[in-house]
C-alpha cells in the first residue's frame, strides 16, 4: 500500500572518527525513503533548492522513490554540517545550519496523492507536518517522528499534532524530555497519554521498545561493531518500521514486533556507512540474512 | 552442584527517590547469594563485624545459604552509605564507605569446600579474591566480578586474576574503563583477550550482552516502571546466572542464555525493594513465572 513521507532533504557535511564527506545526500526523508522503499511504494513529500544535484534525484527516482511532490525551491538547499566524537557516536555535534529552502516552504501533493492510506511526517516543522495531514482526505495510518528543536521551540505545535498520529517514534532523549519520565515505560505510558496508540522508543544501540496499550515489547540492537556515520539511523529505522506496516496493512502484535525487527536491521546497516553508503545498495534479501541472523543473536 | 562465593557482606544505609532505609542487610556477595541460593546449595565465604544483626546470619541460613566459612572479625562491620538522586536510578553515590572487618581479612574454608566445582568470587579487592582461589583444588567453573575502584586502584591484580577465571561479569562503565573501548561489542572482545572465555556485559535498564568465541547474544532487560533501590542488582544478575550454570553444570548456548535470562529476571526484582525485600521471599515457581512474561515480551 502506498506511503506518502514529508520531510527534510538536505546536503550533509559530515565528520566522524572514520573520516569526513561533503555534499551528501541527507535529510530526514531521504534517509527514511531510502530505507522504506524496500517495503513498499514511497511517495515523497520535500522541497529542494536550486542548488540540489540532479544526480540525487535520479537516485532516489532509480530506488523507485516517487517524487512528484518535491519542489524545487528559489532558494539554496537546506544544509546540515555536524560532527560525532570519538567514543560518543550517539551524540551529534552540529556545527552548522542552513535552513535555505526550508523557510516558507508549504507541502502540495498532486491530487491523487491525497487518497493515500500510508502517511509519515519525518522530522521537520510540525506546523509543516501538520499542513500535509491536513491535506490527507482518510488516512490510515499516520506515523510522526520529531526533534528535541521542536521540542523545546514549538511544543504547543507538537503536542497539538500528536494527538493525531497513530504511531509516535522517538528516541529515548526526546521521549524523556517530552514526558520528563526519566523511565522508559513511564515515559512510553506518558507519550501513550499524549494521543499515539503506538509508541516506539528508538534505544540506539540498545535497540527498541515498543509500547501500546495491549501490548509491549522490547528487541536489543543488532551488534554493530564498527560505526562509521550515525546520521539517519532513526529516519532509516523509522523507514524500515513504516515501510513495513504499509506493506502487510496490519498492525497486530505480530506485524509490529516485524516492523521494529526489520526497522532495527536497517538501521545497523545505515551506521556501518557514510550517508546512504550502505542503504542505497540493499537488497530485501540482504535485509532478511541480516535479519535472519540478528534474531539467532537473540533467540533462546 | 556446590556453588561457593567470596565477597562482601555489609550493612546498607541507602537514600533513593522512594524512601530510605538503614542497616539493611547488604554487600556484593550477599545478594548474589540471595539469589543463587534459588538455584543451588551456596557456600559462603565472608566476614562480618562482632556488631552484626543476628537476625541477618539467620535469614541467611534460613535461606539454605551455608555460613560455614562466614568469619566473625574483631573490627566493626562493613559499612557503605549511598544516595540515588531522581532520573539517574543508574548511578549511585557513595556518601561513606567504613570498611572494618574488610581490612586485612583473609579468607579461609573448610577443607570439604575446597573441592566445590563452582566459584564465584563477588566483588571485593582483587588480591583477596586470588587468596580464595588458590585454596581451591579443581574448580570447574570460575566466575569473577569487580568494579570501578579495583580497575582504577588495582589493575595488575585484576588483570592478573582475569586470566584465571571462565566467566567474567562487568557492567557497561566498567568493560570501557577496563578495555578503552566505547563500542560495547569491541569492549567484549578486548575483554576476551584479557583471559576469560565467556565475557557478560551489564547493561543496567537496557539488558545483557553475552560474548564467547562460539557465539554471542543480547537480551533487553525485564521492563520495570518503578525502580525502588537499584543497590545490588548487579550481584543478583551475577547469582542468578551463575546458581543456575551451577545446577545445570552445562556451558552450551542454550544454558549460557536461559543463565541469561534467570539473571535478567532476578535483577528485575532485586531494584523493585530496598536491599533484599524482594528478592529474599522469592521462589522459583514465582520468577519463572516472572520470566515467562519476560520471554514473551521479547519474542517474536
Amino acid at each position: 500500500m502506498s506511503l506518502i513521507a514529508l520531510g527534510t532533504i538536505a546536503l550533509d557535511h559530515v565528520k566522524t572518527p572514520s573520516g569526513m564527506r561533503e555534499d551528501m545526500l541527507g535529510g530526514s526523508v531521504a534517509h527514511f525513503s531510502m530505507s522504506a522503499r524496500l517495503f513498499t511504494k514511497v511517495h515523497l513529500v520535500a522541497v529542494v533548492g536550486h542548488d540540489f544535484p540532479q544526480k540525487y534525484l535520479q537516485q532516489l527516482r532509480q530506488k523507485g522513490v516517487d517524487l512528484t511532490s518535491v519542489e524545487i525551491g528559489k532558494d539554496k538547499t537546506f544544509r546540515w554540517r555536524g560532527e560525532y566524537k570519538q567514543g560518543d557516536l550517539n551524540t551529534a555535534v552540529t556545527l552548522e545550519t542552513v535552513l535555505g529552502v526550508l523557510m516558507n516552504y508549504e507541502p502540495q501533493i498532486a491530487d491523487h496523492q491525497k487518497n493515500f492510506p500510508n502517511v509519515f511526517l519525518a522530522n521537520f516543522d510540525p506546523d509543516v507536518q501538520m499542513k500535509l495531514l491536513s491535506l490527507m482526505k482518510k488516512p490510515r495510518l499516520i506515523g510522526l517522528d520529531s526533534m528535541n528543536l521542536w521540542i523545546e521551540h514549538k511544543k504547543p505545535s507538537l503536542l497539538k499534532l500528536m494527538t493525531k498520529v497513530d504511531l509516535f517514534v522517538a528516541n529515548d532523549a526526546e521521549a524523556r524530555s517530552l514526558t520528563g519520565e526519566h523511565n522508559l515505560i513511564k515515559a512510553a505510558k506518558a507519550l501513550r497519554r499524549l494521543g499515539s496508540k503506538l509508541i516506539v522508543i528508538k534505544k540506539g544501540e540498545h535497540g527498541v521498545l515498543f509500547y501500546s496499550d495491549r501490548f509491549m515489547f522490547s528487541f536489543p540492537a543488532y551488534p554493530v561493531e564498527h560505526v562509521v556515520d550515525p546520521t539517519g539511523a532513526g529516519d532509516t529505522f523509522a523507514g524500515g518500521f513504516m515501510g513495513y506496516l504499509s506493506k502487510v496493512n496490519r498492525l497486530d502484535e505480530k506485524a509490529l514486533k516485524q516492523a521494529a525487527l526489520y526497522a532495527t536491521t536497517m538501521a545497523s546497516f545505515n551506521v556501518e556507512g557514510f550517508g546512504m553508503e550502505k542503504t542505497e545498495k540493499l537488497t530485501l534479501a540482504q535485509v532478511d540474512g541480516r535479519m535472519r541472523r540478528f534474531i539467532k543473536f537473540m533467540s533462546f
